[in-house]
């Protein structure tokens, strides 16, 4: 059937995330440990309490290993709650990466493996990152991926230089997308390794400055340098790299979404009530013509990218892999929200341009969502490709 | 619950559907009976017949009054599916304004009207028009309706000029939309009346030529001059009118969604087949970077609407009103086919302008279909006026 | 100097045309031989009289064949002026594709071609046609011709299907492009032919349905079976064609922009007054805020266009080529000019739908341009093509 | 006449511009002084002596002030120029907002007044601000002004709070825009005094946080607390305050577009570098046809910005007040300018959203400047006002 009813559960989920992240999260947006490069660590350890407290730390993870195990519709549901404040999906840990590592883990890694990393990482002991992007290349064309690895028995030593690593700083360790050179009759091709971040041979090299600044940790250019890593660290086959990251990579867009939808969703909030209580020439300024269309498509845009969202969502939960279909909405909906931050900004006027709300960081990152896994013109480019195939 | 997946008998209905229009009804496209003023009224009893034959005659129309008794969700299946073919919904007679006449006669009419109007109308012996818009004002703005009627005894008589009546000639009835005139205790305000459409004092003063070429009978300048209409064929109540537009209105938009999202998902079809085919600069044009991207930006922008159309039909299939919803989807959906057949017309090239297939004639009506019940500025106003209430 | 004031005599040239438009010219729109398929040849002749009557006739042409001789920002500013009425640049004759055939005329043709051809025709004895864009190829990537030419002694024999001919019916000659196959030490490739129309194995096969309504003769397919062409009838050289194709192309598209500038000038005229005179909601509808946010954009892409246009042409008469320029400025104002009429569609409301006004072609008219003389994609792309090679 | 050809001159001068900004400016957008609040002081006298020594200070002033007194049309060649780094501008003492307030102090002050204060300030001895914008007002609608001064014998006391003054940190004096109340036969109404910023009753309340980060001392929030000015510090006459906002708003408009047009070039040079270099699916990423599109359409953009600049600055030189055009540029060139940015990001992908490069600061500073000096809504609303009175 075709139905648009939240159940009794998921709607009280949300309202308690609603509530959560606005009453207990919200006020530590203006905390100085939210600088540009993301909240500090210890400031993500303070907000992790918070949400173990409110009974709603890492809703996404599988009952076993002490989550919620929620299905993808009620992610869909939950995670646009958290995503109120940049700060929510930090606090609930399920922001990215380490959503998706988590979930990586969950569906291919061994029993050993998530007892060493998944349980403790789980918990919100440590943090993650995933060191696939590489400075030109190895980002949206995976095939010009320069970090390679070799045998040494049956171990490996990596080296190569990723960019753009996410949450690297602080991270317990990293899953590492690299080209195993096969040996003799040992395969090789991409492959992930896992790492644990403090091992000899990995090094910061450099934190980038970006547009966004919601991420624990910020963003890294990382050196592997003769990374030695044992050969129980290998995360499912060796070669079979590009299949994981498949399978990382549909929900992960997703949830990016769902989160950012949230953030939309309250920045579409601020502006509407800035529309009903500055006044110009007369009236509110929502009831000035252009200011109030720019209200109303944000209304139409945030249902549709909501619409959407569940929509994949269903389709996951059904056993779909939900390629095609992701690659959409990612594309759909970072571009409509970036729309919707943008209006809010303008709706704002000189207030939007300045830190005074989370409009302008809900701005400025959902105009990196338009590039954080895939830019459109690549996505639209592999759907239309799809298309042509028929 | 949330839940995208159409039961089988909607799977089965959109099937037989979509092979009843592509294989019955498509062929008509290029019969000469289509001219620029709609099919003319001996093609729409022909094809009328081929949908009675084919067991798809009026699909919205109650069981007691003949047809399948769809909610709305159900139509949004079956009328995307008629729309493939500009012909579609007028050959299954579920256009407009008819069909939007028979939810309001259905709704709103006695019995004996019922038997008189809506008995035979459902049954295709005639269609009908709506005579509600005026040239300068009553469109956008009914309070600026400048139709009236007096009392003649418990009687009415209607003077004034309508424009834009869809459907006037060969119309066997109509709903007129005017203020009344309150006498003694009786009362006015705006008020529906039925009427004979060859009755005295009906002129068809002019047919327009217009952008769109859909509707049977055109679209006409209507001019009432003391026409007569006996008391019992008040619609509803005095006074009452603008309830009964609401009554009318949400669904009316939500049926003109539906079946031009089919005429969208038609010509995207036959443009991914010409983007497949013709080849430039060495390979098929599909496979070029930018038409690509407007392939894709179809894709998703199809989706989306279908979305949008299935939300609403199941907030009304629950019983509410969805008068802001329905204005949303109104808006957000005519925008986006236009865009969409806006990019066939562009990807089929020189031929996309000509009338050697369905995307220029689609291209058009889409067009219309950004003003037609409403433009969309109107409905941005509203949504934002209502928004800011809160 | 950089400067933007017209010169006297130009801004002279610009109120003759603009008073003898609107005056003379603008009463013919409601013509019932301006039919879906352009005015009839009797109505072309008739408005040439007018127009040579007003000493308005074919400004572009050169003194010596009878015109005014102007240069390209002159032409610039007449042929806006003309375009304020679709039939503006018919009664004129300086409407496509005659105004550029007269100029690839004069630029290629020996002097007993123009003797025959040119001079009958700048006068405006005949119009021709075009022969160059074939079905399925030879649009935008003339490298997909069809069209053979085949020796026969020194003369020619052409077959071959073109398409979209414009104006073919009722044109004296046609210029036809063709690809002459080589033959001994007798040169081939790519080359123009000019044949009377009446002459054996020219046949109009087929009249295309379009969406735009201006051209006289409409546009045609023409079928060329062993159509004879005597040698002395070659423009240029043989193996030359796409050569001249340049020659033509920079300035056609240039006064495609110039006459379809002034039709958006028009449109916007009338959706100014009507949003002026046109109330709702207690005001003018210019007057609410996104309807206001409409004019104005209008506003300021009109100027932009206007501006493109006269830096080209100022390029033009400086010697230069401008292919780069030309392809930039055909593409930014073919879609700037939509985009306007599309807007002044919209301000009307049901209205614009209509062709009550002008506005309702000078849309279609303003959708073709995106495709003629190049689609905007095919554009885009040569012109990065051309930065990317630096 | 209608010309396009800078003249000689102003050709040198641009070449020698580009010149010393990229080759002495370009080097100190890494340099650690440029923080998120804007260079610092110390940086700004450091870029000055170079642009002194390289003979390229303050272009704009007149020569009796020690510029080099263009008139706009070559100041618009030469701003473009300085603004290929955002630092340029700074470093040619023709930024924001002191040379507004040069042009102002020239055309209104008294000689005394250009003796105290523009003869320092042009030289470069100290910066300037502009007192106008208050929060929740006075920013689009000036009527809204909270900002009183009351008569204390012939002389003023000030107080109020303002809001976004750029600049304020560190600046040697402030032009204030506020509300005289009239008293006895002493006039009132809005007007601008000057005053030293080390006055007493001048505080620096917080430092906001914004968007751009191109201006020197950031954006304040600033209170005059019964903040004493003398009589003889009044700016033109008492009760002429928005005549002057007038005299300095146009010029200061189109001096922001040149600048910002003069990043946006940057942008896009940087953008197509990386387009040639940056290989994906096995050719450089600008032969992706969409990736290949955007650079076209900033080519476009860019040219038509450049000529609307022109446009107006030559209104301007011929005395004319242009308010009307310089609207219209402001916003059709903000809004050009931004989507070039936002192309350029996505172009860079990965690399955009890093401060790596230029780009990403360019894209803060062109989103600031849709809202700097009148958000695009306030604007178009205000042309179509115009418009509408005809």
């Amino acid at each position: 059937m075709i139905a648009f009813d939240p159940t009794p559960e998921q709607d009280a989920l949300r309202q308690r995330i609603e509530t959560f992240v606005m009453e207990q999260i919200v006020p530590f947006e203006k905390d100085p440990r939210c600088a540009s490069h993301g909240p500090t660590e210890e400031l993500r350890i303070e907000l992790n309490a918070l949400a173990r407290e409110a009974g709603l730390f890492a809703p996404q993870v599988p009952k076993e290993w002490g989550g919620m195990g929620l299905d993808h519709v009620s992610m869909a549901i939950a995670f646009e709650a958290s995503g109120l404040s940049p700060l929510g999906p930090t606090a609930m840990h399920c922001a990215a990466p380490d959503e998706g590592n988590m979930n990586l883990l969950h569906k291919v890694a061994t029993e050993a493996q998530k007892q060493r990393w998944l349980k403790p990482f789980a918990a919100g002991e440590f943090r993650s990152c995933f060191s696939m992007t590489e400075p030109w290349g190895a980002g949206s064309d995976p095939s010009e991926m320069k970090t390679k690895a070799h045998y040494d028995g049956d171990d490996f030593v990596v080296s190569g230089l990723k960019w753009l690593i996410t949450g690297a700083q602080g991270a317990g360790f990293t899953i590492i997308f690299c080209d195993v050179e096969a040996e003799g009759d040992k395969p090789g091709g991409p492959t992930m390794l896992i790492s644990d971040m403090d091992a000899e041979g990995i090094t910061l090299t450099r934190q980038l400055d970006t547009l966004d600044s919601s991420f624990t940790g910020g963003h890294w250019e990382v050196t592997f340098d003769n990374l030695a890593i044992p050969a129980e660290n290998v995360l499912g086959k060796v070669g079979e790299g590009f299949r994981y990251v498949q399978v990382r990579l549909a929900p992960a867009r997703l949830t990016h979404c769902m989160r950012w939808l949230g953030g939309a969703v309250r920045a579409q909030g601020i502006a509407l009530d800035y529309a009903r209580k500055r006044e110009a020439f007369g009236k509110p300024i929502g009831l000035h013509g252009e200011i109030g269309a720019m209200l109303a498509e944000n209304e139409m845009e945030l249902q549709q990218c909501r619409l959407m969202v569940w929509w994949v969502c269903a389709l996951l939960d059904k056993g779909e892999r939900g390629r095609h279909e992701s690659s959409m909405v990612k594309t759909a909906v970072s571009e409509a929200l970036f729309r919707v931050a943008d209006r809010c900004v303008q709706v704002l006027g000189g207030m939007g341009v300045t830190g005074d709300t989370v409009v302008e960081q809900i701005f400025r990152e959902t105009r990196a969502f338009r590039i954080y896994d895939g830019p459109s013109e690549v996505h639209k480019w592999a759907i239309s490709r799809r298309m042509m195939k028929g």
